[in-house]
């Protein structure tokens, strides 16, 4: 049993609601916020949950304001969950001095260097202590559950699903930072929550992870726009695609003329990845 | 001939573009800002344009960052403009001291009362000096114009379209200040921007401008929320119901439970509003 999750709005929306939450983290040892949006099917029974990382400096506000996800969540019948980005208010030193770490830049990942190991614990947080909330507190099913994410939070998705083979049926991602050893965000972040010991790292890089995994993911479907000025020197797509190609892990990686970084190529997209999360959760 | 808008920032958008530009205002006497979804069939040809007044506190970002307009505009071919809600940077006392008088609170008027009139003069900005732009820069049938907003907005809209005859082919508002000579919010900025004479402020009230109106207005479309906090105190739907009725002027008033005064709610009815909006611009 845990204790429920405090209401701090709610907002109808699609025939559904849209409920931002507080509670009390174990995991992440202070307060952690959430936002979910609960279709209408879920007034008659029990939906599958699909949950959504959001990139550096979001919170769990940013994909249900800006994603445009409500109207096909509500059409498939997909509850919507979205955490935060990281703890909020540690005090630690440096927490809030750049906009790629500390605050609103968990990575998803457990810390296990001090002071951030005490409470930037955010991959137990999104694969553990979240989902059994959602699942006592909120109608949804909890052997139904998909992921996708933005930029970091779709290094987040894919590193979730790697690091819980068999957990989540559907994975997608926007954009992701899908070889975070090698590029400046990932260094930034894996030395600062983990420390020099580049074996750590492997656990966290998706692209590492496909080449190290026993069995393949469900379908991976990515998108990405060539104009986005993150591309080259942070996200790489073409190792994830290596790493697919090399393992045998199906991969729809689709590349968009001219789209950028943010949500007005995320909405653009967005019911493409809902309905192939709907896909293997509705079936 | 007017000078070409500065663009400030382009976003490729469901196979579209949404463009912020600054320029300067000769109604506003300064920079300007606005916002511009220019669909995919403007590279074949001129497109209707659809004007999007926001409410208090909003930007020109707002609506094309919190609307999920974009995939309709995109798939009926039409253009959606966003202006801001107010002149920026004027430095008049007081300007910043509410958020319901001065800056983000324009009120789509042109001010009579020292200082504001020297550049509070959104009425003419909205409906003569950015449309001209818009027509000269842009892709945009001049001939094609329909108006809509929130809020503050939906009253700038049924305003603008109420002072200009036969000028816009179709409007719409959500949860509009149909009356604001009655509330609060208008009877501040009708005093701050218009001065004393309650006269003035019939010139910018909707529903005395419905009732005065020698011919009605194309069928309006009005969405209302019942879990409005302004509602009551604000809003007063029926008061423009009372006015239609009496006049003959077609109004299609919607009140839906639980709806709240936000872009959770106007996102859940942006679709209805631009088919109805593409219908009459297309004809």
């Amino acid at each position: 049993m845990t204790v429920a999750p405090t209401l701090v709005s709610q907002h109808r929306c699609f025939d559904g609601t849209v409920g931002f939450y507080k509670h009390v983290s174990e995991a992440c040892g202070g307060e952690m916020r959430f936002g979910v949006f609960v279709p209408p099917q879920a007034r008659e029974r029990k939906v599958p949950v699909l949950y959504y990382l959001a990139g550096l400096t979001c919170t769990e506000e940013t994909f249900l304001m800006k994603g445009g996800a409500q109207r096909v969540a509500a059409e498939l019948g997909v509850m919507l969950v979205a955490p935060d980005t990281s703890p909020r208010g540690a005090g630690y030193p440096g927490e809030d001095a750049s906009w790629d770490f500390g605050v609103g830049a968990g990575f998803y990942l457990d810390a296990t260097q001090a002071p951030w190991s005490a409470r930037y614990r955010m991959g137990t947080y999104v694969t553990r202590e979240l989902p059994a909330l959602i699942s006592e507190h909120f109608p949804a099913r909890e052997d139904r559950e998909g992921i996708f994410g933005h930029s970091m939070g779709g290094h987040g998705a894919l590193v979730c699903a790697l690091r819980n083979p068999g957990r989540y049926r559907s994975v997608s991602a926007f954009a992701p930072i899908a070889a975070p050893m090698r590029v400046p965000w990932g260094l930034k972040a894996f030395k600062g929550y983990l420390g020099e010991d580049t074996n750590a790292w492997r656990a966290y890089d998706a692209t590492e992870l496909i080449r190290a995994a026993k069995s393949p993911l469900p379908p991976l479907l990515v998108d990405q726009g060539t104009g986005d000025k993150f591309l080259q020197e942070q996200l790489k797509p073409e190792l994830l695609r290596e790493a697919c190609a090399a393992t045998g892990q199906p991969l729809t990686l689709r590349i968009h003329e001219g789209y950028d970084h943010g949500y007005y190529f995320i909405s653009t997209f967005m019911e493409d990845h809902l309905r192939h999360h709907a896909a293997a959760l509705n079936a």
